[in-house]
């Protein structure tokens, strides 16, 4: 087929990024051929409900109800997989595409964090593309950044706050000083939600992009199962205001980076200075950074998901293939992809910790002890004033490992004089 | 050729991005190749001086005193350009490896700001690449976001600080409270300006990248002519301390957008939100900010020079060419590119005014009388208390014409009433 035929789209999958994805190729049909030098067509869609208003015409294209019967039309050379779900449809017409020769492009994170690299090794045997920029932080185009811009760094970490939603309750909380269950109750109620609100304020689906940038940037196999998760359901209002007190904001925060003890995956909420570019990042917008050893510290920024943004990281795959770029699915080869091996025990950090103390004599004395024993030096500590019968204190720990922190966590239990299950937050230096 | 025989690169210039490449070529010979899926490699160099230590060992790289002659050499694939220079060697070079058929890779600015549509027409011709992320904003992949991860967005506005060496000097007097002239000589001892600091501090520099990103973002054909440069060198520690007084910080902002008049590119100092991810940017490093319409505002931030951050960015071009990516020049084929029409006025802002007044009745009515006339309304209004003969005061107004602040300055002057020239700065809405 020569390059001035047009390349030709099935859309599978017509809920908010479907239906912008269709309205980029109506409105800017003449500018994308004109930057690629080939037209782009849909030739037919794929939904549950073919008769819903979609606030856009889709009657002139043919419609499909089986999205692996339109994988395999004879009529469509990229399929656009906006199904969303790891396995069942979504999964078996991605198979089905690759399997009858198709390019495919998909927004699914949760399908490539599971099953990746079976995916990208089928797309490399059919000699075909399979490209996914809107799984992983919107509209910002990192996928391509990390397996391209910065294609001769080793990279030494990448971090992202990836979950528009999350960032949006603790942005939210701290703004209006209200507790996570009322935050979380008004982005229920606007619709920020996830059908199972787990893939949010779990980390699951900050977790499957971080899986997936991991692979990029340390050319290892995709391992959603490495990654350490902790979602937000837990940080209190006050763990977010004294954090600001002592010039933090808390995020929840994937980190991936390449140890001596193999690779360490974290998704978890973390303390970062407020005055940093990521302690800066207010309400839904996405924030990746990026360090290589040539590059330092690339940082970009953008919406994380809607209509707009997340269409365009898909047309943005759709026209590097209308170009006939051609790119791993994970930047290097996927039969070159070196198992994932987990890192045993994360980089050690200082923490914060936040303990709800008995107010008597020798209390602190004994805190400080239980610390010292288990070999954490403190870099600040507070004690706050208090009305109450407990008395609230916090610590800054220097740099140690999770292990010591858990340690110093069963010991302040043991001595009785904790009130309230200890807090620990790690602080990340970016 | 095979894409198994190595890629091989002539490398002319060996300045600090030049033995950066020759690093990395070094360092991840194996780590690129398992990429890319070729080898990498250097076949000849060529400087000013060959015995020049360089702390990098380049004596089995065959040495070539003339770069046009190493441009047409066969064992090269790729001429990586260098040397700088709008003309001479590094334009004949450039040429002289075009015409042989050989991709480019340049990291020079003012080569492509000047001579852009000519050079992107003869590689087109012969069936080349010419690339240029490094001139750009240094390590940022910027040039690969805009012209492939945003490709289908129609582009509204592109904006950036690119110029470390101006926002050091900006951030550096606001911070210790310094005047422009100490911090200029701070900077000049420190090896922060060019040869001709006119290139920095007058706007050129960052006026060339910014004709770059324009062509890319719009389309046209690169128009350096077209850029209203304006340079930090009339910018007072008192208009930084006043803008920051009012919420905002002080930038040499490079602003490109397309508008009913035609093509809008400015370089000029702006007031910007200190909230703003680009008010918040300090000391040299660089940010540029892309709005399209489906993507809404991507922020991408970085080093904007230096060995480590400028190589990283050459290596990610040669990665491309190694992986076989093909993209024109500017995005769009250079034979499509449209000739840049320049915006006959710029588009209405705010603009921040400071006046210095004689300390006497009835001045005040006087400004306000001629800036009614001038059509301008006045948002805030700050006189400061002073102890000298003249009254410092500062307006802000709602958003007007350029050309009514032009009338108003004429006007002022006319009064009598104004003992030093009036300062206007724009305030960019960002």
């Amino acid at each position: 087929m020569s390059h001035n035929d047009p390349l030709r789209l099935g859309i599978a999958g017509l809920g908010t990024v479907g239906v912008g994805v269709v309205k980029i190729v109506r409105r800017h049909a003449a500018m994308i051929e004109a930057r690629t030098g080939r037209q782009v067509a849909i030739s037919a869609v794929s939904a549950r409900s073919r008769d819903k208003d979609r606030g856009v015409e889709i009657g002139h294209y043919d419609w499909e109800d089986d999205p692996v019967a339109m994988a395999k039309r004879d009529d469509v050379d990229v399929f656009v997989e906006l199904m969303g779900g790891s396995d069942g449809p979504a999964k078996a017409a991605v198979e089905a595409a690759i399997a009858a020769g198709k390019h495919v492009v998909t927004a699914n994170k949760a399908l490539l964090a599971h099953h990746g690299q079976d995916l990208a090794l089928a797309a490399e045997k059919a000699g075909v593309m399979l490209r996914f920029e809107a799984a992983v932080a919107g509209g910002i185009p990192v996928i391509k950044a990390l397996t391209e811009g910065l294609a001769a760094n080793e990279i030494t970490r990448v971090m992202g706050v990836m979950n528009g939603t999350c960032n949006y309750i603790l942005t939210r909380m701290y703004d209006a000083d209200l507790p996570y269950e009322t935050v979380f109750d008004e982005a229920d109620k606007l619709g920020y939600l996830e059908a199972d609100p787990q893939l949010d304020v779990g980390g699951i689906d900050a977790g499957h992009k971080l899986a997936l940038l991991a692979s990029i940037a340390f050319g290892t196999q995709v391992n959603f199962d490495g990654v350490e998760l902790e979602g937000i359901e837990h940080i209190s209002i006050r763990d977010i205001e004294q954090a600001a007190d002592m010039g933090y904001r808390i995020k929840l925060l994937g980190v991936a980076q390449m140890t001596g003890r193999g690779l360490e995956q974290r998704m978890s909420p973390c303390l970062v200075p407020a005055t940093s570019p990521l302690g800066q990042l207010e309400g839904g917008t996405n924030m990746v950074v990026i360090e290589g050893d040539s590059v330092g510290q690339i940082v970009l920024r953008g919406a994380g998901a809607g209509e707009g943004p997340t269409a365009s990281a898909v047309m943005g795959d759709v026209s590097d293939i209308a170009r006939g770029i051609a790119i791993p699915t994970f930047g290097t080869p996927a039969h070159r992809l070196a198992p994932a091996k987990p890192a045993r025990a994360t980089v050690p950090a200082p923490y914060y910790l936040r303990l709800e103390l008995q107010d008597k004599p020798g209390v602190l004395a004994k805190v400080a002890t239980v610390l010292g024993e288990a070999g954490i030096s403190i870099d600040r500590m507070r004690q706050y004033s208090h009305d109450a019968v407990t008395a609230p204190v916090i610590v800054v720990t220097h740099r140690c490992a999770k292990s010591q922190i858990e340690t110093a966590r069963e010991g302040l239990r043991a001595t009785g004089v904790v009130v309230a299950e200890p807090v620990a937050i790690r602080i990340e230096k970016v």
